[in-house]
């Protein structure tokens, strides 16, 4: 007679905590996953055959995809599968922060959208950030920026006006921020402060940036000063955390 | 004759989708909340309660709280109630990066405890963070750091053997790394390279960091080099993202 998977499950594992079953894995996908035999856009194969492989029960590899989806290593979709995460995009933060030369230093395409602009009145917040009185005008950017098609930030910036009344325009034509900048003006610009939370993206978060509900994002905040250190933009992107890493050199 | 506050909302909000309501109430908290009105640790009212004050029923409040908890300002306890989380330690990272210095900056106590401390073989990671070759041996630190009692990291930290055999001695003797690092002859050392991303929590995790299930952390790796730019320690830290926020100034 044969011991069903279930039972060898119950023997494999120690019988303590009964994790080691999953968590073994949960380790081996990883493996192949961080170590490229499963690659990034790749689908896992079904429970299934994945159980068969292991010699587990579905319960088992259930648990394991879990703690890889957790991990943000891989993305289970509504009735399509489950697929393995491209590797995290590392994002050097420093005087210098391009977000079009970060992604292609990685031999990646970037691109970038502008949702929406407005012209709006300062709040509190965004006139200290931008060394302006509440209740003066700024532009305000909605951009959506990707690598190789997939999202990858959700920004909000503002820039003072009526400095940039020609930036929206600049922007729709160069389709990138430091060209508009330089079409506006200024010659170069520099990171002067970044701050970096995270947190649970809200639905409408992470329908634009394709996230499964309950996915987390760094909060990035920024400040851009031109070359007298006049602030010219403050930004507020929202990264998606299973598709980027902050890298900071000090 | 003058609109009301409320109408000029309700006149301003679309009325298609009825998230004017609860979006209200969430923007009122919030702003209570970031302005001190709401205090850190404190208890918010009961939902009857905040129904009857924004005048909207209890499903409304229930969207509105959500939305918080999300955000992480508050956290919904099983029973409890609901509580107002502490602001976010902003956590400056740069060559001179201390805890210690740090939280105390805040006018917070800073905590630190050894949960383990093991002899172990380097991993190829650590091995290649550390230039050390795989097997060498290292210590590996486990610490849980806190600020006024309440966890903020939780660490797993390797530095090369023997070079700091007497480290765990000197950490337990001074209760912090750079002091038991300069009882090891390392009179100082600097940040060389840390990288932050965020993922959710894993139970064991959230736990030792006393955080609801499902609450996100930055991951933050990071490498300490000596006066010699020979690398020392490497560490990854877990953030509560409710409780942080790392600070780069470029």
């Amino acid at each position: 007679m044969t011991v069903s998977r279930t039972a060898q499950d119950f023997i494999a594992a120690p019988r303590r905590d009964g994790i080691a079953a999953w968590r073994k894995i949960a380790d081996a996908l990883e493996a192949d996953i961080t170590g490229g035999t499963l690659m990034a856009g790749s689908q896992l194969p079904a429970e299934t055959l994945l159980a068969e492989r292991f010699a587990v029960n579905r319960h088992t590899v259930r648990r394991a995809l879990a703690e890889l989806t957790v991990k943000g290593l891989v993305r289970a979709t509504q009735g399509r599968g489950t697929f393995v995460e491209a590797r995290r995009l590392p994002y050097p933060i420093g005087p210098q922060t391009r977000f079009t030369q970060n992604v292609a230093r990685e031999g990646r395409e970037p691109g970038a959208a502008l949702l929406a602009a407005a012209h709006v009145r300062a709040d509190e917040r965004i006139a200290s950030l931008l060394a302006l009185r509440p209740g003066d005008p700024v532009l305000r950017l909605d951009t959506l920026r990707s690598a190789d098609g997939v999202p990858l930030t959700l920004g909000l910036s503002f820039v003072p006006l009526p400095r940039f009344a020609g930036l929206e325009a600049a922007l729709r034509l160069h389709g990138a921020i430091t060209p508009a900048f330089a079409a506006c003006g200024v010659a170069d610009y520099r990171r002067l402060e970044t701050r970096v939370g995270a947190r649970i993206a809200l639905p409408g978060e992470a329908e634009r940036l394709d996230l499964a509900p309950g996915r987390p994002v760094m909060v990035v905040d920024s400040i851009n000063v031109d070359l007298d250190a006049v602030p010219i933009q403050a930004t507020r992107a929202l990264f998606a955390a299973d598709r980027t890493e902050i890298v900071v050199q000090s």
